[in-house]
């Protein structure tokens, strides 16, 4: 039985993703077609917290299906310095869950005076930053009650995968992407086993959170997640980044959530988790591939799709785990301490 | 008396910034005239670790001041994936203090024969970095010993500004600059103090960096010190981001850094910086203002001098900060534990 809205909605994103792919198709392909004409030089993406990690996911994806350069708005030059960069010749998206945050429309706002072409993304097609845009992708992922975002989130990458896909092809998606609601499915049972160790963790204190690639916006939302349920502070890095400083951190019993389904960085994660065991680090290895399992103190499995979509699969063990150590010690897994659904920052 | 390569390379910092202004003034002038012509559209910065906080700092610089988008180049596209973007109408810069990782060199390469105009800037004018791009501008901070990197840091900071400020004037240099390397060294001078009470903070085992703007860049590198030099993980925030979530980890006696010179920024870190004490946090502010000193557990005076210049200088107290600690915890300050001078990812 759940008893919080946040297991409930942990589960519910298999059918949010489902059904923005269903009800989104058309208006996503009209999108894309006016994208493909405006023709941009580059993108640049607007988003704070969760679906800045959403903006990370979109970073690699039109960056390798489509080749275009993505920036991340640095809004505080819009709204502090009131020096807004030129964007007239960009695809400028906003992302926000509420669509309420003050920043991302002010980059949406400029973005629109200066002739780029803007597209917003959030759950509430009657928010301020849905009407700002040229073009508002809905969500469609029903009312989100607990303060930490995941069905949004998820949501949110099946929003970007579409609209990659669809300007990559011209006439439509990535029949990839129809397969991903059944193993997100999949996945929420295979994790489900590790609410059964989670409660050993009350006493967590720091962790460090690592992928490459694609995954690396699934490291900083897991990251994020156990962040904002815990209260504990910890770290989300890229393979690359790790090597090259924080790695001395990790000491016997240092926990490390390693994010690594089968893909082109594989084998670089994996040197990772062998480094971290000699450590005798605590490691929790998140993967398609069982290669792992004698290595690591926890091993996730989960459902494997092709390495571009694994962000919406690789999340959901994090979210989960976040949840099972928030429980661990007795927090409060809808209302953390301390946060509100919709923060209003400039 | 200097003990350690470290706190010798710290307070080396403003003559490295003085030798840099001097010597490669007519070679900025040059290469910024080379990148006028060039009229580029947007810029795309390939840095890892230290290097990659001084491309944060950039984001801001040119955003604010030649009205760049800026963005932050995603190595593994081109490294591992084998899918660089396009970027044959953009400024690429690549930066390195060793000028050897592989990464970088693979962005500018990919760069170079996309069209782009390309920029290096290291520490060893021999290094495969400095000959692959169009343009070369060296450091000149002279060897640096510790693995951690100061005086490099600086100088890629200042080398930054003379670039940005020459592109933006087309005939010289903001004067600003003129002045940076003496509030360095008062800089160094008045946090001295500091060394009084790093000692008791030996037991560290947490802590949060905060800034905004132009010194969401110092946040991120001041706690890169601290982790590379006291193996301690923690985090660091732009204040926006870390009211979306992260502040749910503050609780009595948690060490909060805040990084406020005098700027536009500043009202909403003198906010935060009340939330904190509320919420008795152990708060150390580093500003140029004593408005914050007593709200604070330890108050850190800098030198004034402009924002956009205010990263030079507000990150000497952080590495200081991170020295102290260092020693405190009785660990090698020039050869920190599993960490090494030149690090070569993909």
């Amino acid at each position: 039985m759940m008893t919080s809205h946040l297991e409930r909605e942990i589960h519910e994103q298999p059918d949010a993703a489902a059904r923005l792919l269903e009800r989104e198709s058309a208006h996503v392909l009209a999108i894309a077609k006016a994208i493909r004409q405006f023709n941009p030089e580059y993108v640049v993406i607007a988003a704070r917290g969760t679906s800045d990690n959403a903006a990370r996911y979109a970073q690699y994806l039109m960056g390798s299906q489509i080749g275009w350069t993505v920036a991340l708005a640095a809004p505080s030059l819009h709204t502090l310095y009131k020096t807004p960069p030129r964007m007239g010749r960009a695809l400028v998206i906003g992302i926000s869950q509420s669509g309420q945050s003050e920043d991302v429309r002010q980059v949406i706002a400029d973005a629109r005076s200066e002739g780029a072409i803007t597209v917003s993304i959030t759950n509430d097609p009657n928010s301020p930053l849905a009407g700002l845009a040229s073009y508002h992708l809905p969500l469609h992922a029903e009312k989100e009650h607990a303060v930490a975002a995941t069905k949004t989130y998820t949501a949110e990458l099946m929003a970007m995968a579409m609209l990659t896909t669809a300007i990559r092809d011209g006439a439509g998606f990535d029949g990839a992407l129809a397969h991903v609601p059944a193993a997100m499915r999949h996945t929420l049972e295979l994790a489900r086993p590790l609410l059964e160790w989670t409660p050993n963790y009350g006493s967590l204190s720091r962790y460090a959170v690592l992928g490459r690639g694609f995954n690396y916006a699934t490291a900083y939302e897991i990251s994020l997640k156990i962040k904002e349920l815990c209260y504990v502070p910890g770290e989300e890095y890229s393979e690359a980044d790790f090597r090259h400083g924080p790695i001395a951190v990790v000491q016997p019993g240092f926990p490390v959530i390693v994010v690594n389904p089968s893909g082109v960085p594989y084998p670089l994660l994996h040197d990772l988790i062998q480094k971290m065991k000699d450590r005798s680090a605590d490691t929790i290895v998140i993967s398609d591939s069982d290669e792992a399992a004698p290595l690591a103190s926890h091993f996730i499995k989960t459902a494997a799709v092709e390495e571009w979509l694994s962000p919406l699969v690789c999340v959901i063990p994090g979210q989960m785990l976040a949840m099972g150590w928030a429980a661990a010690r007795g927090n409060s897994l809808d209302a953390p301490t301390g946060l509100s659904k919709v923060t209003n920052t400039v």
